[in-house]
């Protein structure tokens, strides 16, 4: 027997897991296009040299899944993320009209060690504003995040927190003197993973046990970021700081909720193309860390093309938000098929009558099911009851001798036998 | 500068194009659940010996997407088609009640060549059903397909193609003598690519001249599906060109369109899983041969599972049918944006104004943009303009003091400047 299930940290979704994603999903995308955001596509597999180098060492090294074409010996990657590939996109088109507003909903792969939450296949639903250096575009992102929060059914009990690179590398090269702060950003973005504890141990390893210290007492400063910005600005008047801290308090001042959003120096972010404004949402309850982030990346694209380019945007994870929100209650199994109609066969005979009568409510838009197993009376109800069909069609001998059908809604048990011609307005009452 | 194009055979699609896509899949995916069937999502990579086997040896040596994991040595592949994931998932699940009936719209790898509308990326939209042995099924699938064509845009000038490999296997294996058609099949199913002297010519490599001319002579046999099954019959009593001609019958009862509907003995079908019906969509225009295939695999799900389980099944491929209808004006790229509204700022003063008025707007449903860039006036209504945006809003000082707004209609020329509250009624007007 060969191996059944998907390779380790890859998942099959049933219909009726599939069915909830694709409504998640599609409520992102009603908000992204609300905002102004149109599709973009990008292909799964990209050229080695086009991810390398853009993501630090560790992605690079341990996360990406690499591979040579066995015939070219061209090296490619499954994408790693959405971004880079947005970058690509944009530097290889020049003539793409700018402020450019595109989302990508979208799988990406990671070599992860598989656990709980963590698959090496997983889905990004992303919207990026490219082409605005201004704080308005940042202001927008967040104020999508909210409304996209909000749209996959969590109304409160969650925080954007939100930073600055050019807030922290002011700190950290200006302040601490670190010469290269990424690695101590990325020690800093374990946070969720090993804790206090395990975040210093790695910052006492890479900037000594003083400065560690230091960082790790400045990690606690947090708090409402109009607040925040401006006491940055008391203590900064001119620098990196004082220029994120600036920046911060106009986007504070577009936001629709400032009251979820809030500044928290522990907010770093790992990757390395960062260049502005930060943020992450996390939520009170399910409690699962991070289910989304994005950050100001105005250097990335000019890594692709001779002209430098500003962007900024969000990527939103629903993967460990569903089974998380699954096991809490925040989303059920409500729905096993799309399936509205059974047209249950009571008899052989009357099959090629059922079969014209399945024919019909399709063309009223319906969706329909009719046996194709030649299946008893029973069997077919059974089936039917099973994955939740809202009505079921009886045709048999005498619906057949009257032209009628007997329509049965399983939520009200009303039971009605209809001429075919009047059975639109029945199953509208019935299916809304 | 590094490489910005996507490999060779892959492609990026721009806001213009992947709106065009979504809406062709989003029509496809309504045809899928009218008739009853339900989204089943399966990983892009599988481990190689789920797909190891299943394909014939030109797929597996020449054109899957094989790789290693550097870490554990583990063979994958990206997905070839999504039938065999859809195989080891049933066999895996035998707790799932049949019929199971699932489409998936998704992209699949192959390592082809890239030329003209051929991709080493490109979608799939499959529907199967799974747990039927009867002719009621194949004809299901027909007739899906036959809406779905036409939900494509095709009302007419197409053709389903119709075969049966019990019907080939009865003519080669037991009149003809062959021990292993498959390969002859293989030869056949390149007459579009290499045409009738190229597929006479490996024949007879494979058979000899004479098999090779009979062969090629027998090709020619096509027409009405009941005719060509009444005829088959007529000369076979029994064995499995009787039993395939009897089912072929069956199906052409149940068929929606029969005209369009052809026996065609030169469809043979490349893949060695098919075991009943086969079938095939050919255009007259765009010509591009093929745009849909399928057929009955009973052993499949067997290769997996202790248990046998019959399924059949269709595949419609998008990308070619894009490309060539662009061309011959089947498709136009008609939209650049879902954005309905540009909200035009006039003055920096008003800025304020217009982020409001954009959300405002925006809580009523629409897909709005406000400038991001501090543009002019005209900056502004350009980059809308070439967008093809239907409503500009215009907020300038006037408006700000009243509390209006003026809309633009680009469709209508119609003006008209209506206080806020007055808006959504303008907008309805306006936008349907």
């Amino acid at each position: 027997m060969v191996e059944l299930r998907p390779p380790r940290g890859f998942r099959d979704f049933p219909p009726e897991l599939a069915i909830l994603r694709k409504e998640l999903m599609s409520r992102l995308e009603q908000v992204y296009r609300r905002y102004g955001f149109d599709p973009l596509e990008t292909p799964a597999v990209e050229s080695w040299e086009v991810l390398a180098g853009k993501y630090g060492e560790e992605a690079e090294n341990r996360l990406m899944w690499r591979f040579k074409d066995p015939w070219s010996e061209r090296e490619y990657a499954l994408r790693y993320d959405l971004t880079v590939p947005l970058a690509r996109f944009i530097a290889s088109h020049p003539e793409v009209p700018l402020p450019f507003k595109r989302y990508q909903i979208a799988p990406v792969w990671r070599h992860e060690e598989p656990q709980r939450g963590r698959y090496r296949e997983f889905y990004q639903c992303d919207a990026d504003i490219v082409g605005s250096p201004y704080p308005e575009a940042d202001a927008e992102i967040i104020n999508l995040l909210i409304e996209a929060v909000e749209a996959l059914g969590i109304q409160s009990g969650y925080t954007i927190k939100v930073n600055d690179r050019r807030v922290l590398s002011g700190i950290f090269e200006g302040e601490l003197g670190l010469r290269d702060p990424l690695p101590v950003y990325r020690a800093i973005d374990k946070l969720d993973k090993v804790g206090p504890e395990g975040v210093r141990a790695e910052l006492e390893k890479l900037v000594g046990v003083p400065a560690a210290l230091k960082i790790m007492e400045m990690l606690k400063s947090s708090g409402p970021l109009v607040e925040a910005a401006k006491q940055l600005l008391s203590s900064h008047s001119s620098g990196p700081t004082a220029e994120g801290a600036r920046h911060l308090l106009e986007v504070a001042e577009l936001l629709k909720r400032p009251e979820v959003v809030r500044f928290d120096m522990s907010l770093v972010r790992g990757l390395d193309y960062y260049t502005g404004p930060i943020f992450e949402v996390v939520l009170d309850r399910p409690a699962i860390g991070s289910v989304a982030g994005g950050g100001r990346y105005d250097n990335l694209i000019g890594l692709f093309a001779r002209r430098q380019v500003p962007a900024t945007g969000v990527s939103i994870g629903i993967d460990r938000l569903i089974d998380a929100g699954l096991e809490v209650g925040l989303y059920s199994i409500s729905r096993r098929t799309y399936t509205q109609i059974q047209v249950v066969n009571v008899t052989p005979d009357s099959f090629s009558y059922a079969w014209r009568v399945a024919d019909l409510f399709r063309s009223w838009g319906y969706n329909v099911r009719v046996d194709l197993n030649r299946s008893g009376q029973d069997a077919q109800r059974r089936r039917a009851s099973r994955l939740g069909v809202p009505v079921l069609a009886f045709v048999g001998p005498q619906e057949v001798s009257t032209n009628t059908v007997t329509l049965y809604s399983s939520a009200t048990g009303e039971r009605v036998m209809v001429r075919l011609e009047e059975a639109e307005k029945a199953l509208r009452r019935m299916l809304g």
